[in-house]
């Protein structure tokens, strides 16, 4: 039985560099679709379209409008290909409209998989049973995002001021993670993970829609079985704008991806 | 007069959305020209193509192949344009082959330009004449460098170690920067200073060229005039790549850009 993921971000051949996909409500969150479950389905899309190399590497992704639940098109256009990896152009498409243009680097995660030189240091986050669980989210947090039923996602209990109208006032935020039906972590994945958690800006009492408008994440090692950690931070909110860095640590202690996008301050109203 | 800068970054219209180059020899690093002034060069296009929104706010570029002195062209795609910002994608080609790849989305810095609520700390660097400065660059990087010629870099002493035959072991270089000419830094020249120290790499005893697969910056405010500060670092040698992230602060303590690429880690002997 295929994981409710897998289902959900599957794309058919459809000819000549296209690929066919039907956009799932159940990961609608507020206006649209969130961002990192379309990256995971283009990137289906795009590896189905590298044989030999079956892993993002680098994935750079230019939100240009709304995504809703049905039918979609991918389009995936080979710009350089020969060596180890390469990099292809591809765009989501929902009738005459693009939502999300990408540029992305493909290869083998295989290839050194063994040299580990990080320096960075993972975060602490206290143990699962001491975090909150997203199941405990406002019903009207649950109502407009659906997509919570998705994973099992555990908050720090520094973290969660927001949820309960006591925002922290730090642009920071850290969950456990793990898909529905157990379906482990792997590359694809990955680029949902980098964009499943609140907006940072909910602690910073901003509780509307930050517009992405765009990101890029790095995925750097296949990820181990088992429960994923996420963190989210901003350091530069400035301008109307903030930029959000994630990193992802695996079971085994290891940073297997890392993003940033720079998003749009939510604004009291709506955009003219 | 206009500087050299703006000499060489110059691009002339050449019919719906394209644009003629001439690149210039004076920004040859190693094989090829710097990714960075190349990057500036591709920027002037892509606003020209855009009125209204004059300034780079994420610029997404993927290096398909090394540049060289001569002509070029830029090709502009408008992908989305409306409201305050315009999203384009951009190629630059030598005869048929693309060298790198752009996704980007423009605006007005002038917008919000007041709202700056960074908790970011600038990072330190002794006083400028307390450095180094890159003229004392060994003759045999200069020889290869000849781009150590169109700027006044003076590196923090503690991050030169590489540049006398004692790397540091630090994946850390940062310096103090400034165009020749006195020319002042804006939105575009950002895009070359992200990308114009020696990779931090030279600092862990591999003093190859680091080929970037993926470079992103986000151009956050324009700089205030005067020396800017500017610092890469990498947390994370792993799988034969590394991220490597950098700031820019101006001379007023802003944090203007920010900026992550993705690169291969240089090899002893060249890649088959």
């Amino acid at each position: 039985m295929p994981s409710v993921f897998d289902k959900t971000t599957a794309v058919t051949p459809d000819g000549d560099g296209r690929y066919a996909a039907e956009l799932d409500a159940g990961w609608v969150v507020g206006g649209g679709l969130n961002g990192g479950y379309l990256l995971s389905l283009m990137g289906n899309a795009m590896r189905a379209a590298l044989p030999g190399k079956p892993d993002p590497l680098v994935v750079s992704a230019y939100f240009l409008g709304a995504s809703a639940p049905g039918a979609a098109t991918v389009e995936v256009d080979v710009r350089r290909s020969g060596g180890s990896t390469a990099t292809v152009a591809a765009d989501l498409r929902q009738g005459d409209d693009t939502r999300i243009t990408v540029l992305a680097t493909f290869g083998d995660l295989d290839r050194n998989a063994g040299d580990v030189r990080t320096t960075a240091q993972p975060f602490e986050l206290p143990p699962i049973e001491q975090c909150v669980p997203n199941t405990m989210a406002p019903p009207e947090v649950r109502r407009i995002a659906p997509l919570m039923d998705r994973f099992d996602m555990r908050f720090h209990p520094d973290h969660v001021g927001w949820a309960v109208g006591q925002p922290t006032g730090e642009a920071v935020m850290s969950a456990w993670f793990k898909l529905e039906d157990d379906r482990e972590p792997d590359p694809i994945s990955l680029l949902l993970v980098v964009d499943a958690l609140p907006p940072v800006t909910f602690n910073l009492a901003k509780p509307g829609w930050a517009p992405t408008l765009e990101l890029t994440a790095h995925v750097r090692a296949k990820p181990a079985p088992g429960w994923l950690r996420v963190r989210h931070q901003s350091h530069n909110v400035a301008g109307g704008m903030f930029e959000e860095d994630c990193e992802v640590w695996d079971s085994a202690g290891r940073l297997v991806a890392q993003s940033r996008q720079l998003a749009l301050l939510p604004r009291p109203a709506p955009e003219a």
